[in-house]
C-alpha cells in the first residue's frame, strides 16, 4: 500500500541523484504539471463514450504513465512548497462539501454558482 | 500518514453522496483535471524568482487547494480506470531513469532526446 | 474586415497605453495564452453533443470573449517574436498536408502516425 | 496582407477536403486548442530569461507551427459557432480597458481584482 510519504521520497531520491532539484522552481514545475496533463487530456482527443473507453484500455499504460507523470509533479511540488497533500485534500473536500452541500447538488452536474 | 487507498476512498465518499460518479467520464475527467492544472498555474502568471517564492507563501491555502484538485482527479480517474497508482509511479519512475540515466542527466535540464 | 495586422496594432496599442511591454516575456505569455485556453475549454467541461450547443448559445459573449483573448495572446507572441502569421498558417497547413494526404485521412479522426 | 477571413478559408478548406467536419464539435475543438496552447508553452519549459529568448530563436519554425495550429483552431471554433473575430477583439478590449484603466493599470503586473 503506497504512502504519500513513500512516493514523495521515491520522486524526490531521482531528482537528488540527477542535481535536478536547482532547475525546480515552482514556475516550471507547474508548467511541466500542466504539460503532463496536456498528455492525459490529448488519450481523450477526438473520442468519447465506449470508443474512449476502448482506447484507453488499449493504452492502458500510457494511461497510468500519463497519471504517474500527474502525481510525480504535485508530489514534487507539494514538497517543495511545505504542504501536506493528506492534509489539503481533506481540508479541500470540506470547502467543497460546503460548496455543494448533498441535498441540492446530488444528481446536478452543475457549478455551485448556478445551482 | 496518508495512503493513496484513503484519499480515494474520501473523494469516492464525497462523489457517491452527490451522486456524481453518473458524469465522470474520462474525458471530463481529463478536462477537469486540466483545468485545475491550469489554476494552480496562475499562481505562476507574471512572477517568478523570490517574487513568485513571496506570493505562493501569500497564497498559500490557494495553493494546497489547487494541489489537492488536481491529485483528487488523478485519484478518480486512477480508480475508475483500475489503475494501481503507486504501481504507476514506481514503473514510471523506472522509465524515466533508463531515458534520463544519472551520469548523463545529471545537472542537466535537456529533455532525453538532446543529451 | 479584420485584417491580422489591424488587429495586432489594438492589442499593441492597448499594452504601450498602461505600458506592459515589460511584464511580456514569451514564458508568461505562453502561460497567460494557456490560461486562456483553459477558459474556453471549461465552457465545454461536463458537456457535450446538443447540450453543449445549447449551453455554447447561452454562453455565446463568453465564448467570443475566451476566443478574443486567445488570438490576442496569438498576436502578441507573434509580433513579440517577429512571426508572420498569415505565412505560419499557410506553411502549417502544407506540412500538415503531407502528414494527413487526402486519400488516407478522409473522413478519419486518427493521427498521422495511425493512418 | 492575411485576412482572418482568408485564413479562415484556407483552413476550412483543409478540413472539408479531408471530410473532417463531423470530427469537429465544439468540445473535441476546445480540446485540441487547449493541446497545441501546451505545446507553444512546452517551447518555454525550463527556460527563462535570455536563454529562453536564444531558445525560440533557434526553434524559430517550430515556434510558427504551433502559434499557426493554435490560430487555425481559433479561427475554426469562431466559424462553427458563428463569431466575429474582428468584433470580439475589439469588444473584449474595451471590456479590458474598463477593468484596467490606464492611470490605475499603467506599469502594473497586477489582476485587475487587485489593482
Amino acid at each position: 500500500m503506497a504512502t504519500l510519504k513513500e512516493l514523495t521520497q521515491l520522486v524526490l531520491q531521482f531528482r537528488d541523484e540527477r542535481d535536478w532539484a536547482q532547475f525546480h522552481n515552482p514556475k516550471d514545475i507547474a508548467v511541466s504539471l500542466t504539460l503532463e496533463a496536456a498528455e492525459l487530456l490529448e488519450l481523450t482527443q477526438w473520442r468519447s463514450g465506449p470508443e474512449l473507453l476502448e482506447h484507453l484500455k488499449k493504452h492502458r499504460e500510457e494511461l497510468a504513465d500519463e497519471l504517474a507523470d500527474i502525481l510525480g509533479w504535485v508530489l514534487v511540488m507539494a514538497h517543495d512548497q511545505g504542504i501536506d497533500l493528506g492534509d489539503a485534500v481533506r481540508k479541500k473536500l470540506k470547502k467543497n462539501a460546503a460548496k455543494y452541500p448533498v441535498e441540492k447538488a446530488r444528481g446536478q452536474a452543475k457549478k455551485y454558482t448556478e445551482l
